[in-house]
């Protein structure tokens, strides 16, 4: 190693350790930087100008270190400079949310579109789109975005930047960062372990959790002393294929009895239609389920922003993803995609696709409201399932808390007691706690936050990759 | 913090420093230490003679470091001196191994005993015995036994050695470590997490594994790069109790459907009995899969050491501990421990154990080498379920490899196609690679060998901690 080479190292190790402890504790004087850092002052300077420079960290005005101290000058870090995307495909919309380096959201972009029915590229340029919309607009606000990573519903290959199987989308080794062509680096991640991550940096703030993700496809992320659990290859927390019946109905995944085919939101929409069959009835396979969608009358084809509130689908009119909160103004939502070229079986496929979104969630809660039996039946049956397999979940991985997110999140008052209910009776005899149960305060954006929130973390552990070297 | 608490600090940093690097390569020069370490050669001869005056290292006569370096004195590990004990009580055997630091293992006593109709400090005195007989038999070779930890069948309390609840063997809050008053410290640890720790130290040499061991219940733990994981509360692993079919018989945990209930010892024996309830047959709770083990004739009560082989029972002679090898000549095996003022329930409890035991797997092997039918079956039956079990576990943590441990060693030419066609029926779609299925060269004696394993690094980590300051 030359010296110069050694230098720059311990530069870059230095400009870490500075910029980390600002991080940490919001803002720190130049004085207290050196005394935790053991730098000397005319260091701890030099690194400050740096990080000044990059926009990293901001000069907040004198302060006072107590009564006998000289007027010292806070350094903290910058909100209105550097930013971060945080992207989402999952299977009914796509995210697209924009973190300053402080950890604002500065910009939420949720389309609701029906990503089972197009082509991968259809939807990455689809994507691509609102990202670079919502990055103009980042511009205009003079944040400077340096990199995003992608939410994917399925295990993904870190390196490359490629989803092996995302069966709820009917994708297999897409390779996804190197068609995105976005002008910042991105990589490419697991959803759920990305909505545990949302969870830990801008929810509730517990270190220790199991975070649920309720989507077409159901995963987890695992919190332990706030760092994420992935196993051996990066593939842990696919809670939506734990077996919750063995010889239930045929999973797309190749299993039988999987929780998603209990609790996904498929399953949970099909159970709670008037003429829905229960996806239990006669453990059909996932053929049958699918034709049970194909063959409910839909003559018209009808769009879900256009089709009008008949008795059987009152809201057929709602914005068709989960949200726990009202739908934010700056939210843009569109109508289901329809590929170019789209053969027969897709067209179908598509149009079953989209009498499911025109039957959501909202309209699920919609029926909840009203007390329906057949949607409450579906939720209590969704949640014993899911306390099911989260009974196998607390038995493998000891969580302190679980936290229910995505669709689960505006579905809690319905679900939350039966999930608690069924884990306490399963688990309350050989364990002193049952972890509690507890709701998501992000619900559906928790994936791209933290997908947003990782690009942070990655700027925060190496500011010299950002630096004019 | 004052200069002599500073200096006592750093000496005992680098104490473990030096010892740290010996064990990991083998045997080193004080040259090559001081290299290493970065330490002065003075300081690293200083240490050293304090680690042989300690008994950690020795002297292994002279070597030259190549053509043109002076003959040093290589340094490596005391196999002669220090020692560590590995202890297990398990359902239906105690077990002692005595471990000398360089890990070779010294003593091997297994002890088969029918703790399930025994109160704990019955079982605990019985320990001690057989505990002080083997740490007197390694002093006499020449060994200072320095601590021991104690494995158990149960969720434990690390802080306190209070085993929280042991249901196979009817435990609750036990406190262990505070019982057991052996003349060194004894820590208490699960059975699974210590199995899984054994395997990694004394068994395969891989990295990133889900060791399985089957007993009476059945414990798992994960290994990652080389680290085991606990969990929020060190609690995970309790593979036993991941839902097989969720309205499956009643399990002693209070849930159902466990996977105890289908491939624990005593579902597997009393599936393979030709007199036997099936399991599954008509989903017996636990009370009736207990009455239909008593209903069965055996008027004289006959032990087993003293029955006589019949057609049914064809090797009730034979030991009643599972061993993937032959019984080793310094194993000592005893008869059911009968408690002194055992109730007449407890009594017929201890019968029917002892009639269980009677059918160990050691009858079992003789049954499925026979050919026989129904333990064929009940083999089948376990692999399917713990294939079954296994899907759930590597979609939530995702391990690189299984190893199937404990009762599953000798029982692997029956079970591990199963469980592994099992695994790949339901995981071999979603997944590129399914994570191999191998035995473990261990079997019941991987706990006590973690625990003791477990003792070494210790005194490894911290070697101070045994010296006279």
């Amino acid at each position: 190693m030359t010296q110069a080479v050694r230098h720059d190292a311990m530069r870059a190790r230095n400009l870490a350790l500075v910029l980390g402890e600002v991080s940490a504790r919001r803002s720190l004087t130049r004085a207290a930087l050196a005394e935790i850092t053991g730098l000397t002052k005319t260091t701890v300077s030099k690194l400050v100008a740096d990080l000044i420079e990059a926009g990293l960290v901001v000069e907040a005005g004198a302060v006072r270190d107590g009564e006998r101290g000289r007027p010292g000058v806070e350094v903290r870090i910058s909100g209105s400079q550097v930013a971060a995307v945080g992207l989402e495909i999952n299977v009914d919309y796509l995210s697209v949310q924009v973190v300053d380096l402080a950890r604002t959201v500065r910009l939420r972009r949720t389309q609701a579109v029906d990503n089972r029915s197009a082509q991968p590229v259809d939807v990455i340029a689809r994507l691509r789109d609102l990202t670079m919309q919502a990055v103009d607009e980042a511009v205009d606000s003079g944040l400077r975005v340096v990199g995003g990573v992608l939410a994917v519903p399925g295990p993904v290959d870190l390196a490359s930047g490629t989803v092996h199987n995302a069966p709820n989308l009917g994708w297999r080794d897409v390779p996804l960062s190197s068609l995105l062509r976005l002008p910042f680096p991105v990589r490419v991640e697991n959803e759920a372990n990305l909505a545990a991550l949302g969870e830990l940096w801008f929810g509730s703030g517990l270190p220790d959790f199991l975070h649920v993700s309720g989507e077409i496809g159901i995963g987890a992320g695992l919190v332990v002393r706030g760092r994420l659990f992935r196993g051996a290859h990066g593939f842990a927390g696919e809670l939506g294929h734990v077996v919750v019946a063995p010889d239930g109905p045929l999973c797309r995944c190749g299993g039988r009895g999987c929780l998603e085919q209990y609790a996904g939101q498929d399953a949970l929409l099909n159970a709670a239609r008037p003429d829905g069959a229960h996806p239990d009835s006669a453990h059909p396979d996932a053929s049958q389920l699918h034709a049970a969608r194909l063959g409910t009358g839909h003559p018209n084809g009808a769009r879900h922003d256009t089709a009008r509130p008949d008795a059987s689908q009152p809201d057929a009119s709602q914005p068709d993803t989960a949200q726990p909160e009202a739908a934010r103004p700056d939210t843009a939502r569109t109508d289901a995609f329809q590929p170019a070229g789209a053969d027969p079986d897709t067209a179908r496929s598509a149009q079953a696709a989209r009498e499911s979104a025109g039957r959501g969630i909202p309209w699920v809660l919609s029926r909840l409201e009203a007390g329906d039996e057949r949607a409450l039946a579906a939720c209590e049956r969704a949640g014993w399932a899911l306390g099911v397999a989260l009974c196998s979940a607390v038995n493998l991985v000891d969580p302190d808390a679980i936290v229910l997110g995505g669709i689960y999140a505006p579905l809690f008052p319905w679900i939350g007691d039966v999930v608690a209910t069924t884990l306490t009776a399963r688990l309350g005899q050989m364990r002193d706690t049952v972890p509690p149960v507890v709701v998501s305060r992000l619900g559906t954006e928790a994936a791209a936050l933290g997908a947003a929130g990782q690009v942070i973390e990655q700027v925060i552990a190496d500011p010299a990759a950002l630096l004019h070297t």
